[in-house]
């Protein structure tokens, strides 16, 4: 690299992908099974913010993007919370602690219907926060040639977060789609996009949209 | 480790799995995908070893190996050549030149009826030869607190030989079920149980049903 | 595991270690290389907060932390922010891009004077934020049994909290020894520590030396 | 990759490496740590072919081989059997129970002089087999820009075989130059070479040289 080169450059199409992060019934859904046996004030009390985000904006937003890609030729794919295993024997340690089990081919690991994947797209399994950690995400990626990763998803200063900065350290060139995202407070998501600017990009979900149909000249 | 560690120790029981290597219908099969398109002659000239060995001996055994481990309570893991799409865009570079695609979801992809996974068994599909280099298995084992791990399957002297290398230098204990795998000439066999005597334990089926049954005290 | 596990089990001595991250003259002086160029009333105003801790708190409890490890025998580890080569041309992008380069063998590398590695300790260098990511610490972990690890070092709310989230996601039992960490400002520190708090368990270096001296039964 | 991609495609200079493996005291000499101990006879009848074999073609060929990647601006690396320390505590298991230990700083981990490096050339120590597995090669290589990946050094059949496997698994267009590399007999060369045919592109020193002249218009 002999030129300086920049976070803040757009993404490459031809070699982009978009990932959205545990946008799944389990964690998703206020029936979810993250929030099983919950009443609903506390419900209310504790994630209330978080549902209401993203019924009116960040699921929306996730839409677009998603259709965006799609019809720009960008690899969409997804990563969810689901054990490779009913009982969950081959989860984390830390999902073992935490009680996250969401066994395979459950509802719970289910992608939410709002964004349900399509056709071939690809949809990989995992039991940490990172998916550059625990699962082959990185050979994947490399093997479809991705050098632009978007990032969409749950919870954006969790797994959103430790993703972004795994992947960045990995050389891939980041964009958190901020309005694409959620988590449980105002405070939290600004604290983690304020955290993690010197990671990755930072765009909202229509300045995205706009790159993709000015890259690819397309309709999207 | 003060007392000097050997390879020559037997399985731990409580932290031992077994892994079948690309025991599918795309390679362990006449009317496998990898053999689409050869007359009987050449398969027979090529590969008649191979299928005489699998179906005489090397099946056979893997699947009285199979149920030593599910009756000591031993975790049988099995790994295949499958894409994570039908097009077969995430293989790797390696695949994508040498021309194997075995599609997701494939008749092809699926383990051999003979050794079928049962239950909540796991299996994990790969792209290339070491199922350590392209997977999360060491994450997966560790997680499942394997530390003894037996291979069993095909090919002896590729993918059964690069992995149990791999497996080495990640620190398992790895034993080759010798007569549980096969490969094209007897000659490759030998050649490859030569080659990595120095990384692998070397037990028979027989061996190893026995070492099963004195150290879990059960008829398996 | 068929109790519940916690994370808020003490540390097992025998598989511990302690593992400093980019304590080094690059980012912990003022004279360091991060900070080359800057005035002092800009050092002040950007880093007063973050050298005075370092200087009244951080830096000792680490020196305190460090001593209570070598004589409890428990294995002390450091990370350091260092390219493999003088002109950083094997550098993370990101490193790249954010224009860090500590060349290899340099000043800026070495582990500050108040922290000095001894003996056989090892230090491991890194061009990314996680070192989970970017070196082989999961495989020299590994090797040397270590199931207990502690972090001490800077920053709280970026290398260290990244390589939190990653041991954690591996399997270990992370503590953060949290007055052995610094960060810019008092919010970052305390909010970072707010945002792990479901990865790893925190403790002060005064609970940590009381700990190995419960559990080693020797003075430290 | 629309087009059929293929193996046997010649290097990118601009993104090529050249890759020296274990070719050290240790290993490559008489007097080497590994040698430790055997009478001149047992060396002779075990070793005699492939130090003589060193000493006659192989070394000649590194030596060649290193000298037309420097002058063509190929980097050149090295990786070496080597602890992070002294004791060996951190060597893989499979090291601590074949006996292998080369401590940190010592002269049987030092690159034979013969093709010692120069400037600001990389050496990588690892205590496996595959450098992939345990080291963090494939990052470096990666932020290198590197595609093209030529291996040279010892053994033909053991660390070279495993290396050649893991990179092009890893998607990394492999070339071994066969005449730089050595083992201890010509069959286990011949035998090595025959099997992983289907892994890596096979070239002679002369081949690469006039290739490297060919492609960069450089004299080398």
């Amino acid at each position: 690299m002999s030129t300086s080169p920049s976070r803040e450059v757009e993404i490459d199409p031809a070699h982009a992908a978009l990932l959205f992060i545990d946008v799944q019934n389990y964690a998703a859904r206020r029936d979810g099974g993250e929030y099983q046996g919950l009443s609903g004030s506390v419900l209310e009390e504790r994630y209330g913010f978080f549902f209401r985000t993203l019924h009116d904006s960040a699921l929306p937003n996730m839409r677009r993007l998603q259709q965006a890609c799609r019809l720009g030729r960008i690899e969409v794919l997804y990563t969810v919370i689901e054990s490779l295993t009913r009982d969950g024997r081959d989860r984390s340690l830390d999902y073992k602690i935490s009680g996250f089990n969401v066994p395979r081919g459950s509802w719970d690991a289910r992608v939410l219907d709002e964004i349900a994947p399509v056709a071939d797209e690809i949809v990989i399994p995992k039991t940490s926060s990172s998916v550059f950690i625990s699962t082959n995400i990185d050979y994947v990626l490399r093997n479809l040639g991705v050098r632009s990763l978007m990032l969409a998803g749950i919870l954006t200063d969790q797994c959103v977060d430790s993703t972004a900065r795994d992947a960045c350290d990995l050389g891939y060139l980041v964009t958190i789609v901020t309005d694409s995202c959620a988590t449980h407070s105002r405070d939290r998501h600004d604290w983690s996009l304020r955290n993690n600017s010197g990671y990755a990009r930072q765009r909202t979900t229509s300045d995205i949209v706009a790159e993709i149909e000015r890259l690819t000249g397309r309709r999207v």
